[in-house]
């Protein structure tokens, strides 16, 4: 097993995975297009590489983290023959349309590919916190899987290249959709002059409880039986315009709430109306709307 | 303090409360328009009023829970001086604004108006579990404080009859932000044959993860202040396209996704892409859109 590394891109993320490998004893060599970010890199410890093409000759393993695939594929067509034999590890953000093909483009050229995907912030890389999703060769992985472990938890989700981004992609959605209901709450409450750390923690304790629920909601995903003796779609279609009317009333902004509402609406119009809310998965998978 | 209470409307959760009086030992009397709803409750031991006067001049302490508020209205306008001396305790769903009119309805007729929010579905009704806010008169609310709590953890939120309802949809709206997040994310990982009861773990942890962050957020938004050096606005609107456009590359309906976008480059667009994401409240709390 070797000890060396080398880390392409130093925005935020880029610096801090590179500064979790020097933390660890690794051997890091360090690029970036503009090379006065490595600076503080080298001044910890790093290597400098002048060239994209020096930095993925310089070891085994490549580690990217550039601001969009589109640089990756660039970075990486450029390479060419110097990819043969090398372990790419690209944690850049993107789909999993994008990290299949540069999957195919890296083995093509006799190299390996594992994608990741970060669910962190810079400042968690290198703590337990710091969930990283890897997907893609096994075998690199496995090979890697301890020079990895100094960024944060690394998680192997499936041989797929794209899976990694799917699920990085969908913890987001989880996450945004709390967010966005978090905020409508948060607004709606200050307009009586409750303060958001005053409500805060009512949200928290009710949202717990409520997610509490979403084994079983798994369990009517899985069977495909949405029959529900607890709260019907109709319910929750006849209720919801009271979110929408309340904040119209009260000066806030609904926009965040209408999607759902024609959703519901449209669930119970398609002879759902007896499910619970869970069948609304099935509405979403049918397609881009 | 008596020991008697009128329920109106025998839905289910109108039923589901009148059981739990009765359970508690309150003599009940009961309602609802077509009467055979109460037929099992009178085989409980709870008494029928013939007609909404009658239930509402059986006792002091009158709980009502009709379908919408205008049925509410209806009944206690035509009660008329019966509301004299009575405590109307109304757990019908509805807006703030339905409940500040309710209030002033009843006050004027020489009753007095608490309004409810159960945070509950009907099974859970008589348990700690099922939460149910109130606001209006405190005074009323502390008499009856004992009988209310025969229905679940009983909460005052304030004097503003509207509040509860508005805490009540803050909630839900909290509630349903998270449902729909959690539902992009399951619609996600199974045009992978990820299942759902394989990826809801991984989702309930990392929003639990995610959740841990509300206290800070809810202190930028109370201080007005929403500069932050872990995830500015302008990261989050760069890296959201990823998720739209891997939605639709799998086939799964980004329509829950877009409107988040659009708030994140109004957001952007208008000055703050250097806040973090809390900032979106007071985008939100511009108006109506």
């Amino acid at each position: 097993m070797t000890n060396t590394v080398t880390v392409m891109g130093l925005g935020l993320m880029g610096t801090a995975l590179a500064e979790a490998f020097l933390k660890n004893g690794h051997a890091t060599t360090v690029w970036n297009r503009s090379a006065h970010k490595a600076d503080a890199l080298v001044a910890k410890g790093a290597t400098r590489a002048d060239t994209a093409g020096d930095a993925i000759a310089a070891g085994p393993l490549v580690v990217l983290c550039l601001s969009v695939n589109e640089n990756v594929r660039e970075v990486l067509t450029a390479a060419g023959d110097t990819l043969a034999g090398r372990v790419i590890v690209n944690l850049t953000n993107g789909t999993p349309r994008q990290a299949r093909e540069l999957a195919e483009l890296v083995t093509a050229r006799g190299g390996e590919y594992v994608d990741g995907g970060i669910m962190a912030v810079p400042p968690m890389i290198s703590q337990p916190e710091a969930l990283i999703l890897y997907s893609g060769s096994r075998r690199a992985f496995d090979t890697y899987e301890h020079q990895l472990g100094s960024l944060g938890t690394a998680q192997y989700v499936g041989t797929d290249p794209g899976l990694a981004a799917l699920y990085d992609l969908g913890l987001l959605s989880a996450m945004y959709g709390m967010f966005a209901g978090y905020y409508q709450a948060i607004a709606l409450l200050r307009t009586e002059g409750v303060k958001a750390s005053e409500s805060t923690p009512m949200v928290h304790s009710w949202v717990t409880a409520m997610m509490a629920g979403l084994p079983r909601q798994a369990e009517h995903i899985d069977s495909g039986d949405y029959l529900t003796d607890v709260s019907s779609l109709t319910n929750n279609a006849a209720g919801f315009p009271n979110l929408i009317e309340a904040s119209r009333e009260q000066g806030v902004s609904p926009e965040l709430l209408i999607p759902f509402q024609a959703l519901l609406d449209r669930a119970v119009a398609e002879g759902h109306g007896a499910d619970g809310l869970a069948r609304l998965v099935e509405l979403l998978s049918t397609g881009a709307r």
